[in-house]
């Protein structure tokens, strides 16, 4: 059964929002996916939102651009925790993005990460944390995920050392 | 029976909203108002969205700031057409306000206005546009309005030669 | 008889502006289209705006770039509504142009979309819907046009769990 | 035992966080407060962050202006989920503080909130719908939270209705 | 006979303009001022513009705020040099009113100055220069006006050198 | 004799300036042409300011990206009016060349035009408008130049009808 | 004998520039303050600027604002290194100011701080910085004003417990 | 004996900071480079941070992107000075690492550059125009770069004259 649900406004936010499947798998977390649009299919958003606790998920990861009204919209049908990816928009680098996911007016947060593939990472792992703080077995795993990225950096250590 | 439906996310943006009402009474337009949440009472929006044409309205207009979310998410629920006036906020000065309104993905359009007073009065009067546009006689009270507003120029000339 | 009057202010916007054209195309909407530039030919501009309403034109479609004064200006000279597309300039990204559009002083709007390409479709739309709220034949097709937009979504849903 | 730890970077971020404690008592959940400057006691801070797990937290809440490092940094020591709350700098509005914390690079997550005072309120929600996400008892005070916003709605229409 | 013609779309922006005419009259320059509105006396703007050079002026001073047309107007309809003063704006502090201004397409310019008072002042300087190029009396006038900067830094240095 | 000085911070900034050269060419403008850096070599650019009205300039165009100080410093030791051309910078966009050219306090003016390669335009045709407020043939060349921009629009507009 | 000259572009930076002169004098280092206008006194610039290095100042500190021409000018004429302060604009917030001095071409660097009081304080202690790195005395003292920082955090950590 | 460290959070940030490296070989100055990361090897970052006087080091170059955390808070852990290179970032163009890094509060400076390859090439200059401020024979080289840059203006004002 997932813990973490992963929507995103269109499929072209997938080029962004795969990396934030890519981190859940390599921290083994179960999660699922969907296509679900605030503006175009807003009814099927409600629904999503509204059942995302019985269906047994934990947290709501979502992916939008522009006037990126999905991951607030969520929050505002749900009290799971609701993670927002601002995707990168064509016209305005994200920034219309991020503030239209990360302003949201006091009573219905969402916990928004950076803009782009970056944060898309961060809201695999964000949501790991989360599950992780009440489960071992995940935290076991996002330590040695850290692990992993401190020798990455040794090794960007050598390889600059031969710069 | 009233054209046009004004809606505001929080009673805090009457201060701001207040105009677009002062104008449509001026104009002697029918509309209605209330407080309507996107974040705090997405039922009762969805609600309000979906009856809105069959109670006669004919255009929306939406107030909000900061991750404005109203006006994009009444338009996903109707064929009428939806103005947004971005209130200005505490932080970014009404920028959020504005990028969440006007930078819709394509499909469902917000008509936007200036941000704060000078918007709230211009959606009253882009209501009356949109009705007048079919109706003569509020055709002739735009005119009539524009008229005053020449004049006022030309007392602010007189005003400014006695400078 | 056109009802929408499509005007820009360069060939150069033509790129962003066609998406305008072929959305009204599709939900069969009546209008006509021409180069009309505010700062080179700001005689004509006058009298294409002031004589839009008489030659039966209901909404006016404006798009330019950069100090974008075309749909302000053309504002300033009819009573009709009038729709300003930003179109995204090289140098600020289309910044510039949605501050020159959007932030009319109180008494001339402009019902200002998104930046670019997605603004554009969006003209179009917001066009048919004014044209909508008086005429159930349009607001039919657009009704249409929604449930393609969700049948999209479908789609994408299926392409989405095929990944 | 406290279960959510909330740190600022400066007492004249109390102004702003105390925001934050004040929700976590209306929804009953357990919590800490500290001053921990990421600049002025770098060494502190790094203890509270490799302790926070082991002394019980599950979440913590750090809010900071300026160039904001107190949550990525806190964050980069811990796997528990860190929520980021910028306070409103004097000179660029909060924007600063914004950015410092939520553009962390993949890897390292903090979750953002809005700027200033909304942001700090939603911090408190958001860590108890973290904890909510687990405990049906929190979730149902967090229901009830929800319903108090919509009664405030309520009230709010009552009150435009007599303007 | 005015060789320097002063306009402002309101007569709220003359508490900015002020400045621009008190240099004019501390240099000695000949000039009239107006209150001409580009979006509601649009007519009067051109006939303005159009008879401009004809009635002797040499330089147009053209102040406004917000979506600021009038300055990239006027020099649509005239050959004479245009100095746009963008005035400060309740919302975003004048950014809308620069990029209004200055953001001309190629083929019709203006020569925007600073937002606010600095501007405006360097409004009346720069008109006085570009008289002064053709005229020694006024060269004169700006290089004693310079001194008298250079003496103010002087004061400006004895006292602080008391602090 | 040369009536306009054209003078660039560095050679790469020739790919923008080029157009100012163009234009004042087109326009049959005297001008000499000169790389000056404010801050490689600011005796060179101070001994150049000093010189100029006495070496016949009417006008100095100076074009520099990033910080760029060029026209400021040079408008600082001359009387003469200084066009500043903000280059378009390879990190912001030349945001940072328009705030650091337009901005100058008040006292010593620059007449500041558009980023990029439009702003070079018009800085060579606001040259032109200048000499032109003392010159009949050089406004009428202005007059003929604009001729062919309406032109041009006739052309986009017949081009517009075949698409 | 001054090590550290500090210099200011007008009086009324001195509200900012004070708190560098006051962190100077805490840490006993020996300074000079001036007034010195890039725009108006360029000739006094560049004589303090290329005597510094003889009158035996090890670094200079510039605040100014909005085009902020004065650090990187005096960088332009020393091979001292120069601190620049960018002090809080009047419309842009100091953002101005900000670009004006941080974005210099490569081959004449400033050290750039803070906008607004932070930034000035920080200048003080940058310089002292740059002479502690070779003197010993002025590095114990900078030690024990950081010492000094950290009991104000233990101070404000009991008055928040009191809270 | 390095007298310059020079770190940087990602070895991808090495296209940026080699031109640091490139201009302290031109200018002879002995430096160690090294990737140390505030987010994924903290602990590395403190054990060099408070190491690096005691090893040696005058001055610490530390470049870095996006939510730029390693110059402010390798700052917090040294008395020496530290210069922070802003890495222009893929969504903000370095908009975020600038404010990241210069925005610090008072009491821990850092000494900001501009956004990418010239703040990079200006990090290494003023690295050692802080050394030679104590090194006449750093001071000679510094003076001889400055005549290389000279002389590459003259070429470069032959080469535009052959243009």
């Amino acid at each position: 059964m997932a813990n973490v649900g992963v929507i995103m406004g269109s499929i072209s936010d997938w080029e962004t929002i795969k990396h934030t499947c890519e981190v859940l798998e390599e921290l083994n977390i179960d999660y699922e996916k969907d296509v679900i649009s605030a503006h175009r299919t807003p009814d099927e958003m409600f629904t999503y939102a509204k059942s995302a606790r019985e269906r047994g998920l934990k947290v709501i990861i979502a992916g939008a651009g522009g006037a990126a009204h999905l991951p607030g919209m969520v929050a505002s049908q749900t009290t799971l925790p609701v993670i927002g990816v601002p995707v990168q928009s064509r016209t305005l680098n994200g920034l219309d993005s991020l503030l239209s996911i990360v302003q949201m007016p006091g009573g219905v947060p969402t916990a928004t990460v950076a803009i782009g593939k970056a944060g898309a990472t961060n809201a695999g792992i964000l949501a790991a944390q989360i599950l992780g703080a009440f489960d071992e077995g995940i935290e076991e795993r996002l330590v040695n995920y850290r692990k992993k990225m401190q020798e990455k950096v040794k090794e960007m250590r050598d390889e600059l050392a031969r710069k």
